[in-house]
């Protein structure tokens, strides 16, 4: 009877996944593809684990492929690739359960002021030698931006900071604020190569003691400030607002919250930048993700990123995708991660190792089918001066031809 | 006691411009700012003019205008630049008369499919002898983009024409479907440069009987079919969706409408573009341009444009903001039409001619200040292959060498 019961749980989770090419095994029961080649083979450890998958697929995957009790033969991004792919035909209405523990994780990871801090710990304080093992060298953890596809992520890292640099024309002088600077990198590329000066906020302990050191072994301490507090605790004037990486963690219903800091940072006269991971169409965020990885991550369409900007009269210049540009990074963030097995299972353990491998290859693989975008917003508020004439300069001219210009804006 | 009068209406009239810096002359009495130089003076002709003002005040200096009962001493498009400047800091809520007035057009305006047939005929039929008069050859009606400032504003129509189509990288033997074709430069221009064939769109019979006219004398009527239809009759599958200065016209309340006629035709494989005048914040469109001059037009934020893609999955690849660029478009357009006073008088009467000359300097206003935005979108299907891995081949290649790679979608 048990066998029995147990061919019709996994037939049950076949078609949950929609009837994706993987072959699914659960003592010596079986159930896969007829007609095609499994893509990989999922070893369910017992029938316990096999119940939390189809109670909640996403959170009874993550938490059994952590402990070890599902084991995966074959390429894992590809397995998720294909999963994701056939989930998307199907309806996207998840089951009574996951809806309620969505909404429970929702009202429970709420980014207040206090809940923020809790949230962001759990993530960025993990301590900096981990990050090390697997980011570039100036420890930067959002999306780069490969001037081609072959470029190293040192490289393409570098790259993005002057992207976003050059999209905001800044100019020798002007003060900047970042809301959620990470490690401090971008603080510092903005200081050293504009010429900016440059308060940097961030909830993260360890982000903003690893920065502060570094700014001071640059020498750039006088020109760029870390300051380890909240984006609403932002006072001051300011030319130009920069957030990279940081509106995921906002949470929907603090965005109108977030315009007005930005409002009252730079008024009407300045400009802005919103670099961050959305989505084409509304949908939650992987349960999974915001339980074990990201608590408070919400991942915003375009439309819904703009009640940011909008309420505020922010005219939005420039919308850049560069969803091929994450997965491009996270390739190489999971490789450079897969390599370092022992050193995170030893600062660790075993189950860590695999959470955050299934969160980057779960990652990658959503960049690459497109259930994750990445949109870089560039705007302006209304009294603003235009920012530039036509975006060729940001293509056709070398940084130095571009200094020359003094960076003045451009006028008709 | 009726110069008393006057004077309190004059006042209250001053006060509900924001006390912008004009004067304002009715039967000798005046108002006007007490500490700087006014920009231009407004004569006012009568009692009976000044009440209408004060009851509407978009839709009363409208018709006045256009009338003669008002006459300005000065520069008619600086006028409306500190007049749209002065009331944009004021409560933007409008008087009940006018909230009533603006939901009535909205009714009586509504984009039915006969709606929008009478709509644009009112608008596009007018005779294509008038536009001629001010429009560059190409009979191009929207935004251009001028490579420099200072190009002309022939180099510049076909400049957007190219951006357009590069942008979308356009493939030889692609077939493209045009929502809202005007005069059918944008179809010849894809066809002869870019090898696609294209299916265009438009209930304007005048605009649509001009189109064949030169596809057949340029030998593209084998590439290029033009049909005298409303963008909900496209049929048929195609690779490309492409729409210019229509969304205008769709109305907000058939934005799903016009997503779900974009998906039967390109599907999830299919990539697109809208390009539309936009806002930065929710706002009623000027009453007295539905009353008048565009029927029926809706002039939606970003957000509110999305609602076109967003519930089909569409994702946004790229968006640019070429406000200026249609400043400067109507710098020429007003210019030529001015000088086409005699024409246009002799074609329909003087109030006419007023009318249209209000249109264009309060759109020219319009764009210099920020009140109306530029929007152009890429976007693509949720299957869509990557459309290219950065921005710059937009601009660093020749066309030359850009057709020398065939167009091959950039893979990661």
């Amino acid at each position: 009877m048990a066998i029995l019961h147990e061919k019709i749980l996994l037939d049950r989770l076949y078609s949950a996944i929609g009837g994706a090419p993987v072959r699914i095994v659960l003592n010596g029961q079986e159930v896969g593809p007829t007609d095609t080649a499994p893509i990989a083979t999922v070893h369910v450890q017992d029938r316990h684990t096999l119940l939390a998958l189809l109670a909640d697929s996403e959170v009874g995957f993550g938490d059994a492929y952590a402990d070890g009790r599902i084991q995966v033969d074959g390429d894992l991004v590809r397995l998720l690739d294909v999963v994701y792919e056939s989930m998307s035909q199907r309806s996207p209405r998840a089951n009574w359960y996951a809806r309620t523990f969505s909404k429970w994780l929702e009202w429970r990871q709420d980014n207040s002021i206090r809940g923020s801090r809790n949230n962001i710990h759990r993530h960025y304080d993990l301590g900096n030698d981990f990050y090390r093992l697997w980011l570039d060298r100036e420890m930067v953890y959002t999306c780069a931006y490969f001037p081609e596809p072959h470029a190293t992520l040192e490289r393409a890292q570098t790259a993005k900071m002057d992207h976003v640099c050059r999209k905001l024309r800044l100019q020798p002088g002007e003060r900047v604020v970042e809301a959620g600077c990470g490690w401090g990198s971008l603080a510092l590329h903005m200081a050293r190569e504009y010429g900016v000066a440059v308060k940097a906020f961030n909830v993260s302990r360890e982000q903003i003691e690893f920065a502060r050191l570094r700014a001071r072994e640059e020498g750039l301490d006088g020109q760029v400030e870390y300051i380890e507090d909240d984006y609403r605790s932002v006072t001051g004037k300011f030319d130009v607002f920069v957030s990279v990486g940081m509106l995921e963690h906002v949470g929907k219903r603090h965005y109108q919250e977030l315009g007005c800091v930005i409002h009252n940072s730079i008024g009407d006269s300045g400009r802005g930048f919103l670099h961050f991971i959305g989505r084409d169409h509304q949908a939650a965020f992987s349960r999974w993700i915001r339980k074990r990885v990201f608590p408070g991550a919400y991942i915003p369409t375009l439309c819904e990123a703009l009640e940011v900007l909008e309420p505020r009269k922010f005219a939005v210049q420039d919308v850049e995708n560069l969803r091929q540009h994450y997965a491009k990074t996270l390739e190489h963030w999971l490789e450079r991660y897969e390599a370092s097995r022992q050193q995170v299972v030893s600062m660790y353990d075993a189950a860590f190792f695999r959470s955050w491998q299934l969160y980057l290859a779960g990652s990658l693989a959503a960049f690459r089918k497109g259930s994750l975008q990445l949109f870089q917003v560039l705007f302006s508020g209304s009294k603003c001066a235009p920012i530039f004439w036509t975006r060729a300069p940001l293509y056709t001219e070398s940084k130095a031809a571009v200094e020359k210009q003094k960076w003045t804006p451009v006028m008709s």
